[in-house]
């Protein structure tokens, strides 16, 4: 059995067919990994009083419950996030940000970025907050921030499906990967964002 | 049957057993009004370009994943937040709050506030954000906003199980009930809390 660094078993590793097993397991384990070193950096923050930065749980549709084994739910469905993965707080400023695991060596693909999830990040940069993406180009082992606004100006000018790597380097600034904080994204708002 | 405000059953109406419906019904009603009418203030602001706060999706602990039905969701528990309610920016600057529908008319039980949201109430506040509670109380059709700082106060002081109503009129504010937008605790927020 894989062990997943924060000891939890990701919602995919069960009921999997056999067939498809191997393939989930990794695409899962993949982002699992991505999203608990944010966690983790997350609760660094948060113990060494930094930044108040929480993720915004998976939204699902539940359809029943069964009440006579207390409160199991017995149908639901995964519904898609409308706004983004995380938002919090640093020095009274609003946070938001969306974060990406991708297998591309090169750019990071639109396809799974949805018009909400567009809307919502431009929404938040109009009333002030603070709104990025943290990407990690999975096969490179680099994790970059791109701000909310060069994701937009990109989108608006260009209709390519993905966005290439030389623009997020450009536009965007890389996180150098530690022991803790795991991905200092903090750091990188208080000298270019705030 | 019953008609919900926003068209929407709540979660609680289905597979529940006979003996318990009314009861359930009743007071997944009662709650679900309140949230949904603050859902559609926190649209009527989204629509009117005044804030972005949103509600965070409840907790759900899935297990099992039947992925021969497109990701059917067999097998979950609810969990417990351990965060708030609803969190967003108003004018750049981070909101957080917990929304409580109440059937006393004398007094907000503590009894359901966890001590996880409490922590992160304090959080919240350490780092500069806007934080409080805003109480329904339902058999008096009124509405309070207690900001966190008058809450923390109260629970660091005294040793009551709830809140009186006297100390929430007297710390808090009264938050006056319209149609669009329902229940306007921005005016609240940029008239006391900036």
């Amino acid at each position: 059995m894989i062990k997943y660094p924060n000891g939890q078993k990701p919602i995919n590793e069960t009921k999997i067919k056999p067939t498809k097993k191997r393939h989930i397991l990794n695409a899962a384990n993949r982002g699992m990994c991505f999203e608990s070193d944010i966690n983790k950096t997350n609760e660094y923050y948060r113990v060494n009083n930094i930044a108040i930065i929480t993720k915004r749980p998976t939204p699902i549709n539940v359809v029943k419950v069964d009440y006579s084994k207390g409160s199991l739910i017995t149908k639901a469905y995964f519904e898609k996030q409308s706004t983004t993965d995380y938002n919090g707080v640093y020095k009274g400023r609003y946070i938001d940000f969306e974060a990406k695991s991708v297998e591309s060596k090169t750019s990071l693909p639109l396809s799974n970025i949805s018009s909400h999830q567009i809307s919502h990040l431009k929404d938040v940069i109009n009333h002030g907050g603070i709104a990025f993406f943290i990407i990690e180009f999975k096969p490179l082992n680099e994790v970059y921030i791109l701000p909310a606004q060069e994701f937009l100006v990109f989108i608006n000018n260009e209709k390519r499906k993905s966005i290439p790597l030389s623009y997020i380097k450009e536009k965007g600034y890389l996180v150098k990967e530690g022991y803790l904080p795991r991905y200092d994204f903090i750091k990188i708002i208080e000298n270019y964002l705030l």
